[in-house]
C-alpha cells in the first residue's frame, strides 16, 4: 500500500473520529446526567476537535480491519483511547506540568479559557474515555468491554501514562533536590514507553481485543506495537531537536532547555535516526505473518518515522 | 439501631477500606503496568490513607447488607467510588481551584508535595477506580462490572461531579465577568446534585445493582440517597458558615468570602437547619419499605445531619 492511500485512510479516520466526537460532545445530557455546564463542554470541544493526526483510532480501526472487526466498534475503543490522549495533553500543558503556550498552533486549554477549566475538562475527558467503552455499542458482549476498560485503565494509570509523565517531570530534575536526574538509556526509554508507548499499544491490543484474536496473532500485534511506540518517541525527540517550532505547531528544543536525557542526547542525532530506521524494520518485520493484510499497519510505521505528530 | 452500633459499623468499614487500600496502592507493578514510580505511589497514598469517615464506601457497604451483597463485592464497589472522591478532593484543594491549605487537618497534597504531582495522583485515582471495578472480584458477571463503570462515569463525570465543580466555579464567579452570578434556590440544589450528590448517590445504586435489586427497591434506595446527598450537604454548609477551622481540619468560611450562594445564604441559618430535619425526615421515610433492615442506612442519614464530613 503506498502513502497516498494510508493518507487517505487517515483522513477518512480523522473524519469519522471529529463526527463521532462532535455527537458525543453535544450539550444533550446522557442517561444519568444532571446537566452538562456549557463553559465545561465549550472546553472539551476546543481541545478535542479540529486538530490531530487521529493516530490513536487509526491504529484501531486499522488493526480492526487487519483481523475483520466491525468498524464501529474499532472506531469506539479509539475514540475512547483519544479522549484519554486528548486529557493526557491537556493536563501536560499546564503551567505546573510542562507550562506549555501552544498546541497543534493554537493556544493551549488552559490559555484559552483558565487552568481550572482545563483540570476539569480533562477529568471529564478520561471519565468519559470509560462511559465510551462500557455502552454496549462498543460491543455486545460485556466480557469484552470489561476487557477493554482493563486495558485503557492499566495503559492510561499509575504504572502506564501518568506513571510516564511522573518519571518524565522527575528527569527534567522538578522535586527536591532540583537536579536533573542522570538517566541511562534503559531509564529513557522505560519512562517513554510508560509515557508514550503504553497508549499507543492500547488501540491495537483493544481491537485484537474486539475481534478475539489468538495467542500468536496477538504477539504479534504485541511486537509491533512496542517498535511502534519506540520510533514514534525517537521521531518526536528527532522533531523537538531539530524541528521549528512553526513547523511542529507546539514549543521546541524543550529537552535540551530542560536538561533532559532524550535518546538523541544520548546517540546523538545520526545514532537516533539509525536507531528509528530499526525500529520501524521491527515493526514492518513483526507483522510478516499476516502477509498483505498487514500493509495498511506496515505503511503507518515508516509513516510515523517520517513525521511524528 | 443506636448510635455506638452505627460508628462500630462505620469504624469497621473505614479499617477495611484503609487495608484494602493499603494492598491496591503496594508498589509492585500489576498485570499490565511497566512501573510504579515511588513519589506518585507516594503521594496517592498520602492522599488516601490515614483519614476521612469513609461514607461512600460505608454506604455501599450498607446498601449492599440490605440486600444481601457479598460485602467483599460492595466493599470493592465502594473503594472504586473512595477513589474517585479521593481524586475529586485532590484537585478541587489546587491553587487553580479553591486553593485550600488543609485537608483533615494536614496540609493538601499540592503543598505536601506540589501541584504536578497533585494533579497525577488525582489522574491516577481515577483512573485506578474503573481498574477496581472491571476487575472480577467485583464481581463474577461481566455485565454486572459494565453496568457499575457506566454508573460511576456518570456520577463522576461531564454531567455529574466534574460538571457540579463547574459551576461551583462559576457561582463564585471565576469565569469572564468575574462577577458571583445570582444562583436561587434551584440552581444551587442542582449544582449540588451534581457536584456531591452524585458520589453519595453511585454507591448505594452500585450495591444495588450487585444485588440484582427489583424496580421498586431500586427507587426507594434511590428517593434515600437523593434526600441524604441533600442533608449532606446543607449539612456541610451549615459547617461551613459556622464551624471553626480546627474543628472541621480544613478552612471555613469561604462560601462567605466567595460570595457564593448557597442554602445556609438563602434560608437562613434556621431555615437551613429545618431544611436539613426535613431532609433526614424524607431520607428514612423513603426505606420503611425495607422495614427494620434498613435500620442502619436510616442512622447513617441522621448521623450525616450531626456531623457532615
Amino acid at each position: 500500500m503506498d502513502a497516498p492511500t494510508l493518507e487517505a485512510r487517515l483522513s477518512a479516520v480523522a473524519a469519522a473520529v471529529e463526527t463521532a466526537l462532535d455527537g458525543v460532545l453535544s450539550g444533550e445530557p446522557g442517561p444519568g446526567e444532571i446537566a452538562r455546564p456549557a463553559r465545561l463542554l465549550d472546553a472539551m470541544r476546543y481541545a478535542m476537535l479540529g486538530g490531530g493526526k487521529r493516530l490513536r483510532p487509526a491504529l484501531a480501526v486499522m488493526t480492526g480491519a487487519l483481523l475483520a472487526v466491525d468498524p464501529v466498534r474499532s472506531l469506539r475503543a479509539g475514540l475512547a483511547v483519544e479522549c484519554v490522549h486528548g486529557y493526557s495533553l491537556i493536563h501536560d500543558d499546564l503551567p505546573s506540568m510542562d507550562d506549555d503556550a501552544l498546541r497543534r498552533g493554537r493556544p493551549t486549554l488552559h490559555r484559552a479559557y483558565d487552568e481550572a477549566t482545563a483540570i476539569l475538562a480533562g477529568d471529564a475527558l478520561l471519565t468519559l474515555a470509560f462511559d465510551l467503552l462500557a455502552d454496549p455499542a462498543t460491543h455486545p458482549d460485556a466480557g469484552v468491554r470489561i476487557a477493554l476498560v482493563t486495558a485503557l485503565a492499566r495503559a492510561a494509570g499509575l504504572g502506564g501514562m501518568v506513571g510516564g509523565q511522573m518519571l518524565d517531570l522527575a528527569a527534567e530534575g522538578r522535586f527536591s533536590d532540583g537536579v536533573a536526574h542522570a538517566q541511562d538509556e534503559t531509564a529513557v526509554l522505560r519512562m517513554q514507553s510508560m509515557k508514550t508507548g503504553a497508549l499507543i499499544a492500547a488501540p491495537i491490543a483493544m481491537a485484537a481485543e474486539l475481534a478475539g484474536a489468538a495467542a500468536d496473532e496477538r504477539a504479534a500485534l504485541s511486537a509491533y506495537a512496542s517498535a511502534l511506540g519506540a520510533a514514534f518517541q525517537v521521531a518526536d525527540d528527532l522533531l523537538d531537536a531539530e524541528g521549528s517550532e512553526a513547523a511542529v505547531g507546539k514549543a521546541t528544543g524543550k529537552d535540551a532547555e530542560a536538561g533532559k536525557a532524550t535518546l538523541v542526547g544520548l546517540l546523538g542525532p545520526e545514532g537516533a535516526r539509525a536507531r528509528l530506521a530499526a525500529l520501524v524494520d521491527a515493526a514492518v518485520e513483526a507483522l510478516t505473518p499476516f502477509g498483505l493484510r498487514a500493509a495498511e499497519l506496515q505503511a503507518t510505521a515508516r509513516f510515523v518515522a517520517e513525521r511524528s505528530r
